[in-house]
């Protein structure tokens, strides 16, 4: 390819502080160096870890950056000794990286790895510790080592996963953050079992594919929690059977949710990043095996509670990251179920904007109407 | 014999007022009614739950009230309907219930029972509410559905375990709670696997247990941690091959241990039941897979906290009420492990009283060199 090993100058959409308006710039995308692969982003999609991290309530964010982790491409170059993937192959950028060799992806317990972490927590790369992004010179930080909101990306190879040259990009897209993650909960977290009850407290995007994930599991009971009783329409066609709005009651939510299950669900998952909420979700669970899982993610500093007697009498309390899923193994995977009708990504697509529209898409966010908004990158 | 159907007048250890001296008293204990046992007991030993509620810091405790829990006997008497023992049985009570026909029983799930849980927790008996205790004709509650302070008491029949005829009681008592709790902290409740590295918090009665879980689970770094540095040396004979006394670091002991074992252990147990400790318990677990679980029962109204995170990045929060044993089933197995050598009992005896002593054995309880006192309820 004509561009490969030079600088691509293209556009994205950089935060230089938080809570400012992001701003469409031409970026410098230095050439992948070892171990790297430089990406032509076609769509992204956002999701609310891109807004949290953009509010500047992350302390561990760093400005300027530029963010995005839910997106699908086409690899531009690869860096020296990059085998899995080459020019033209389709992919899905992966926050959570799988190297295959550290004591995490080895342990056989966990999709979480250890191999690039201290670079993409400190918004570089680990070759050379620096950014391959730039604006007039200055370094713009990565973000979670897939910065997606840009035409071209550099991630490490051990955050990529090789898919299908058929499946639609601008709708797999959502495979690399939300959606694996509610489904993954449910799958490989929780290990939901036919016939059982089910809460699910939040009915977004990772709210709903929970209730996919516990309706193809077999669950018979599946309760949707949310305070915007809107969401409950949408949530019938993802598996939700119930539904309850804490704010029809005047008694605490875990007590509701006890008394209308005779004694509480076998599996309940938070689905919005409040830490009382999690309380709620593990407090509703059944006495002797009730599984509550966080999937949230709460603000900073804030912590969870609770009487260790929920837990000494049978209530376990437990979190996932990306589903579980093992990022390269799987991702292709679930666009291999996708294809096969098996599981749904467009219903989740309530909203298509350009890149340069991406603060209105912001904005979308926190509407109650939204789901996920796709962005075109190449508008 | 004799006494069936006729109110027995024995002694017993009566508490009649929170934190003041036991009396030993003439007590009158009724015959058993339909569904129910009376035993007479030969040895009890003291746990720290009866000390619990003697404080008057359990606010569900109920005076006049007949403490104990961990104890063996032999059936005097059994009521209507009562088929599975019968006069003469060697029997350990069994505060954790075990019907067989409850949601809790059939649930494969959980050792918690659900059939007379109403009566237990408020000292009385199901069938008619009431107390089989009394002095002077003023009742006397029952305690935890045991009652082993005592030499007789009538305990429901889903609350027996019948053993081996041969098992010296005076030692089997102990697989009443402590010793059985402990063990299946770690081959229920955790399953922990061979070389997994395991933290253990407190090493009284429970805390050994679990080493002694561990080691034969095949696990190959057992950590103890107490304030007691005394605790080591008794610890070393249970399994516990190195030790960390929280007073010697001069930083939170959560980071002391992922220190040491280069990123956390794979399960930690909390055998105290202080909440600040069941937090560094889950803390010094290892990301990705580090399971705590909690043991310690912690003062009534007390909180655990953590951030959520500390799960969302894998790490697993439960805890066990007697090491997830099913009472009736598994407590006479694990006095077989004992007649085969497989499981210490002898080990955790340091003292030996008579019931009359009760007083001193709770003040020896406090004391560091205590680990069960054992009291002969004949003398
Ligand atoms: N663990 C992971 O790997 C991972 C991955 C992706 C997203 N997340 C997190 O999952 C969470 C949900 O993401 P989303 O995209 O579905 O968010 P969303 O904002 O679209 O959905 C949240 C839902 O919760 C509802 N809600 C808010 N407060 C509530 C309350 N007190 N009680 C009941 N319902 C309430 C809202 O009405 C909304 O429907 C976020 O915290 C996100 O950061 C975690
Ligand atoms: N979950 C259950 O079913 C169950 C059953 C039996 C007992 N228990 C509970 O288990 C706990 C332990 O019982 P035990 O009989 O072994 O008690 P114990 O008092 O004999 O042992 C506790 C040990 O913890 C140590 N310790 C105290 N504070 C400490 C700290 N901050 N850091 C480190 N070590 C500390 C003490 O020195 C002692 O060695 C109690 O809370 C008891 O109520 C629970
Ligand atoms: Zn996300
Ligand atoms: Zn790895
Ligand atoms: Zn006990
Ligand atoms: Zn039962």
């Amino acid at each position: 390819m004509a561009t490969q090993g030079q600088v691509i100058t293209c556009k994205a959409a950089v935060a230089y502080e938080p809570n400012k308006p992001l701003v469409i710039e031409d970026v410098q995308v230095a050439p992948p160096q070892a171990g790297e692969v430089r990406i032509k982003i076609l769509y992204t999609a956002l999701c609310h870890t891109d807004a949290y991290t953009w509010s500047g309530k992350d302390p561990e964010g760093l400005f300027p950056c530029i963010l995005g982790h839910e997106a699908a491409g086409i690899v531009e170059s690869v860096g020296e000794g990059v085998t899995e993937v080459q020019p033209g192959d389709h992919v899905i950028p992966c926050y959570q990286a799988e190297c295959r060799e550290c004591k995490f992806c080895k342990s056989g317990k966990t999709n979480l790895c250890g191999k690039v972490r201290s670079a993409t927590g400190v918004g570089v790369m680990m070759n050379d510790r620096k950014s391959r992004f730039s604006v007039n010179g200055k370094p713009i930080y990565h973000f979670m080592g897939t910065s997606t909101f840009s035409q071209y990306t550099v991630v490490h190879d051990v955050s990529v996963a090789k898919i299908d040259p058929n499946a639609p990009l601008e709708k797999v897209c959502l495979l690399g953050c939300g959606v694996p993650t509610g489904l993954g909960a449910v799958w490989n977290t929780a290990k939901v079992e036919p016939g059982s009850n089910v809460a699910i407290f939040g009915l977004g995007t990772v709210g709903l594919a929970v209730a996919e994930g516990a309706k193809t599991a077999g669950a018979s009971r599946i309760i949707g929690i949310d305070i915007d009783s809107k969401k409950y329409e949408t949530a019938k066609k993802f598996g939700v059977n119930e539904f309850v709005n804490p704010k029809d009651h005047n008694k605490p939510i875990q007590e509701v949710i006890v008394e209308l299950t005779d004694g509480g669900v076998d599996y309940s998952f938070e689905c919005i990043g409040n830490v009382s909420v999690m309380r709620a979700a593990l407090e509703c669970c059944h006495k002797g095996w009730g599984t509550s899982v966080i999937v949230g993610v709460a603000a900073s500093g804030q912590e969870i509670s609770t009487r260790p007697f929920q837990l000494v009498t049978g209530r376990v309390w437990k979190g996932t990251a990306f589903g579980g899923f093992k990022s390269r193994t799987q991702v292709p995977w679930l666009v291999e179920k996708y294809m096969k009708n098996e599981i749904k990504v467009d219903e989740y697509i309530t909203h298509n904007l350009s890149l340069g529209e991406i603060n209105k898409a912001f904005d979308l966010l926190h509407e109650g109407t939204c789901l996920r908004c796709v962005l075109d990158t190449s508008e």
